[in-house]
């Protein structure tokens, strides 16, 4: 009898979860790392951040999910180095002892984070939305900032409290403007007669020509307008020059004198870049990697020269896709496709072909922008579209109907059941904080 | 037309929120201060600590609950002075701006704080259970003991990770040592194949004679009993000597030699004093304190020599009633009409009189003690006398309808919706952090 096959999978996000699921009657032992004990349904986060849903609504247990599967083992910690020669992966749990795991079948999936574009020293002062700690510090951040204007008697003061700089016009900016403009005007302005609306000034920048980049153009600008009456300051063509714990400085990239926003709060949605341990396994496996830092996989989506590797989702480039759910997705069911053959469990799937279903974006409660393959869904129409994706790819009834229930009672009655400052603590940037 | 009055409550716990809604008629400018935006109705914060509630649904916001109330002024920040010879009281915000407020009623309510019988340094190794932070970083440190041991490879350290230590007998120590055999027991066994069940470990110390200590003996007893059937380890006549990240060494009052005991997880439910700011007001107003440190007001709530200042709650003491939510709320009540009677509304209330409602302690999904004006209660019908009194005194019924979910969920299913690991920093007790 010889000894079961092990594969690791570094993350459990949509990419990794799906191919620890795709596993589940694999002839081998499965062990899935990762540095947070829950999957996250990132396309919901900034409804998080705005205290629209409780965080395990979106954040269903990975041991949890993979209970039954008695052939997969969870494990807590964060993947600090891979040696593709020995085939080993070193993970760190939260109190600093590490360990090696040998595999036979590695599945690369750890996702990528926040990317300041060389000013790191921007993340202590700008709100980043990749985590579900980022997300309830945000909105600790957006709430506190109002109960500051209220309490200030300076109209300056109060001014800077109520002005919000987004950075990045893609769907996480675009998502979480429209939210936070319903926060402040569905919401709080009940809640806060000693504050004028007027004052209230929402500022989403995008360094490129159009809000929604990804989107045909017909839903981009359907998305711009819709922004606008929503009273969100849409700038296109401009970018951070500079961050402080006081505001925002922005460049245009038609020149110009540099445009100084008085605001403590600074919320960074202007990109992504893998996880470092990207870096460190491209070089150590002789792999190149695109200029967003992602591996350049074959089209079997593994590292080239190493079979036994795979990389997947926002770390890897097979067909330069965005880094969205979707191909995340795909590319997880995949690779346990071809693992499991290589385990002698059915048939080889070929290449890894991706079929795009579309893409979507919500705007207010009642507008969303969907391509549907080619189908173009923009109003309620889109929002009923975006609101049965979301649901339906949501893990687990229990979430589906918190999610539900959630979602009717903020429509219904504009208030928010996780209006709350959990921690006055990070309520200011990490910058702003006394030592 | 003389100037309205101006009342400022200081804390919107029970007492302090009771009191500002009963003066949502008067003629007067009422001011409520709060560290937090939010009421939390701490009858139910174990069961945030424990996954099974979001913490929106025991904290509704005080804006708005307030918010219809046109009198009524909200201000998040700590009151850090009270000067009742020029009857102002400073205010500091958490972005450290302080601000001073007149009054010409003041509303002491500003409640306990955990009290380590001059063992301060304790605070950074022992969990608190007062606020709805601490509950969330409780929540983490549980979540992540189990995921420690399921990792580690060394027996004692796996053993060391299961036992959990819970100071103190009385209902939150109870009720959180209940609640963790359930979520042990129910909710995490099917998930953590490779722990032994066998090496769970809750130690309950209690250092007076019984547990439940404010509850007749017949209930005390049945309380211990059902303890023990749940595998919790009571320990009666027992104090805490030391606790370090490493454990907590017991000191029993009958003499013999400390024990120790190895564990990472110590939990403080021994005991709460009046907030600090209780002292500074006493020594300024010449008023005298008791052995627990809670001002003695007259029996109209007032301080001696200040009718103009009322102490309620936690941090006062009239007939020498227990610290929990009813004597707060009769009183908020009460000084609300006698602040009314002195605008020129209603009759004067007398002195304040307290009106034993009962006391309640849950022990187990299908067992809690009550008693009720002398009816005894236990097992599933206190049980039910339980749920039906917390579901009655929660906030809103939005609050109700989600708890009242989330509890016939994680009942019927042995789930908890928020079994999430929020941030992987305080998964250590403070004192064992690097810095």
């Amino acid at each position: 009898m010889t000894a079961r096959q092990r594969v690791v999978i570094i993350g459990g996000g949509f990419a990794g979860l799906r191919a620890a699921r795709g596993l589940r009657r694999a002839p081998a032992d499965v062990v899935l790392v990762d540095r947070a004990n829950h999957h996250l349904f990132r396309p919901l986060l900034y409804q998080v951040a705005t205290g629209l849903l409780p965080a395990g609504d979106i954040a269903p247990p990975l041991r949890r999910i993979l209970a039954e599967q008695r052939n997969t083992r969870v494990l807590l910690g964060e993947a600090t180095a891979v040696n593709p020669h020995a085939q080993t992966v070193t993970v760190t749990a939260a109190d600093g002892t590490a360990q090696r795991l040998g595999y036979d079948h590695l599945v690369l999936a750890a996702g990528a984070t926040d990317n300041y574009f060389g000013h790191d020293q921007w993340a202590a002062v700008a709100a980043g939305m990749k985590t579900l700690r980022q997300a309830v510090e945000l909105r600790d951040r957006l709430l506190h900032a109002f109960e500051t204007a209220a309490a200030s008697r300076d109209e300056q003061a109060r001014r800077r409290w109520l002005t919000f700089a987004i950075v990045g016009g893609g769907p996480t900016g675009v998502e979480l403007a429209g939210q936070l403009a319903a926060l402040a005007r569905r919401t709080l302005r009940g809640q806060f007669h000693d504050l004028d609306p007027a004052h209230l000034r929402i500022v989403l920048t995008e360094h490129g020509d159009a809000v929604l980049a990804p989107f045909p153009d017909p839903l981009r600008r359907h998305a711009h307008r819709r922004l606008r009456d929503l009273g969100v300051d849409v700038r296109l063509g401009y970018s951070a020059a500079d961050i402080d714990e006081h505001g925002i400085t922005l460049q245009s990239a038609h020149g110009g004198d540099p445009q100084r926003l008085a605001t403590p709060t600074v919320i960074w949605a202007a990109g992504v870049t893998p996880v470092p341990l990207t870096a460190q396994l491209a070089e150590d496996a002789g792999a190149s990697r695109d200029h967003k830092g992602r591996i350049k996989v074959r089209p079997d989506c593994t590292v080239p020269g190493h079979p036994e590797i795979f990389a997947i989702g926002d770390l890897a480039n097979v067909h330069d896709l965005p880094g969205i759910a979707e191909p995340a997705l795909q590319q997880g069911r995949y690779v346990a496709k071809v693992i499991s053959h290589r385990l002698g469990r059915g048939p080889h799937p070929g290449l890894f072909r991706y079929l795009d279903l579309g893409t979507m974006a919500t705007i207010s409660p009642f507008d969303a922008v969907a391509d549907v393959r080619g189908l173009h869904l923009h109003g309620p129409l889109g929002k009923a579209a975006w609101a049965g994706v979301h649901l339906a790819f949501l893990t687990g009834w229990p979430n589906r109907l918190g999610v539900l229930a959630n979602w009717a009672w903020t429509l219904g009655s504009g208030r928010r059941q996780q209006q709350l400052i959990l921690d006055t603590r990070t309520v200011r940037p990490a910058a702003a904080r006394p030592a």
